[in-house]
């Protein structure tokens, strides 16, 4: 089960009522933050989020709303006893390698921190099955979307096990993808007996850019896809084509194409003071569409 | 009038009901920021204060929770109309002119921003008649207090000026410094027919430091000195030392010596959820002791 939140949805600047959009994601204890503006160490804290949980973060760009809150939060997880023992990853576009130490000059810190220096189309891994995708967007600045995908086991068929009389002590091997020897010599794969493969639990995270239909490729089929939704009238689609942005209705329209199970809006500008205004008309194009509020949560547990 | 302000009073971290240690100085809607820690751009907003109204920034030391805020409230400061006709200038201590260059690398501004380094003992020239001035602290890195003075005209004596028979129409220019030429051929000397020098209006901010005899001479006479207080309870004297930090109390004995006229303490740990707890003890020391709030307000009008 991955739990996904949204601890502030708000672009530009930070609002006394919305702070700055990012994303938790956190599994089994571990957790990964897209994304760092002035105030997300608040927002967590406000979210009821656990920073010491905290092993990776992504950025997607280098403006400051997405990052001028690092060097804070990463002294505030030094203050809370992150010691040598506990390093952090800070992974994001190029750039990064020299970003991150100018951002971090004012902040030093007790831990490690290893710097991940992303091209598009990588891919690396996170805590247990997670792996964390990225995609060069279509911004002012070199920008990327970021996936999360949690690998799940497939179906185990006791049917299958039991009609080739494997004995219960050797299940939980075969069902973890190992095979096994019985003591009749017999060898058994994982394959012989899987009802069939489950799809990952995913997570899509794509702002700020203009849209693209890559964007909808690189979420193809996630359980959650988080989007950019600057403003929610279609009146604005001028000034945000102009500032590489996007519309409500521009992300939900990349949501179908994609087959998402469904799709949070957020990065608001600070002009729109109720981004709930718009939510019926996007849900035309696109249902299961929910405008991001600050904190908003959900425990993703996959599908079939 | 100097309008003085502390928009938040916290040490460290930005916590959801204390912003971290800043102070606004306001003449005649122009205005002096002292540090700019995380969250510092909305900490004035609910303070009431006009962003728009800044002309100069003063950096303390770059410590993250005095100067994080610095690219997310420059940022806003040009979102909200500032240009190219309007530069600002940030002063602080050595080291200045390498930091603000890598923490504005995040924010792209449409006004020019003058750096100034300063050494220890400079004055310069604030809007009107205001001169700011800076003294070394003693902390784990460079780190400087500032005094600003607001110059104020002398007391004008009509008495004098009757007595040497100075027609009205020169009093105004007798009273700004200037001399005159009477049409019977006498010169006049602004003080001629001046009663008295009045003081400046004067504030010192000294934080974080640990407490040093030279801040009392800094601050000497001041009509409100603002000095830190991490904790208000005394044994926790070692741990202070050792951070380099002062004490309530550390502080009220420096306001004594120094003669000022008030006591706002500021810059609290965290760990003290009630600064207020401690204001009593330290009242024994100085009486005119504020313990700051978030959002404290004073006119200063000076004295005689």
């Amino acid at each position: 089960m991955l739990s996904v939140c949204l601890p502030g949805t708000g672009g530009f600047m930070p609002l006394i009522d919305r702070w700055l959009t990012c994303c938790w994601i956190e599994y089994q204890g571990h957790a990964i933050l897209i994304d760092c503006g002035e105030g997300t160490q608040l927002a967590l804290k406000k979210a009821g989020l656990h920073l010491s949980r905290l092993d990776m973060v992504f950025i997607t760009h280098f403006h400051a709303d997405h990052v001028a809150g690092l060097a804070g939060m990463l002294l505030s997880l030094g203050n809370s006893g992150r010691d040598e023992q506990k390093p952090l990853t800070i992974a994001g576009p190029p750039g990064l390698n020299k970003m991150i130490p100018a951002l971090l000059v004012i902040a030093p810190l007790p831990y490690p921190v290893h710097l991940i220096e992303l091209s598009p189309g990588d891919m690396i891994p996170g805590y247990g099955d997670i792996t964390i995708s990225c995609m060069a967007l279509k911004h002012r600045v070199a920008c990327y979307g970021y996936r999360v995908d949690l690998k799940r086991k497939p179906v185990f068929s006791p049917e299958k096990a039991e009609a080739l009389q494997v004995p219960k002590q050797f299940w939980k091997k075969l069902h973890n993808g190992e095979a096994v020897q019985l003591s009749d010599g017999r060898i058994i794969l994982s394959e012989d007996v899987i009802e069939r493969a489950r799809t990952p639990i995913s997570v899509s995270y794509c702002t700020d850019t203009l849209p693209m239909p890559e964007i909808a490729d690189f979420a193809k089929g996630v359980d959650l896809m988080i989007a950019e939704g600057m403003y929610g009238d279609d009146c604005m689609a001028e000034k945000v084509a102009e500032k590489k942005h996007s519309l409500y209705s521009q992300s939900a329209r990349l949501a179908k194409e994609a087959g998402a199970k469904r799709l949070w809006l957020t990065h608001f500008s600070p002009a729109m003071q109720n981004p709930e205004e718009y939510l019926e008309n996007v849900r035309m194009i696109f249902p299961n569409t929910e405008v991001g509020k600050d904190g908003i949560k959900i425990e993703l547990e996959g599908e079939g």
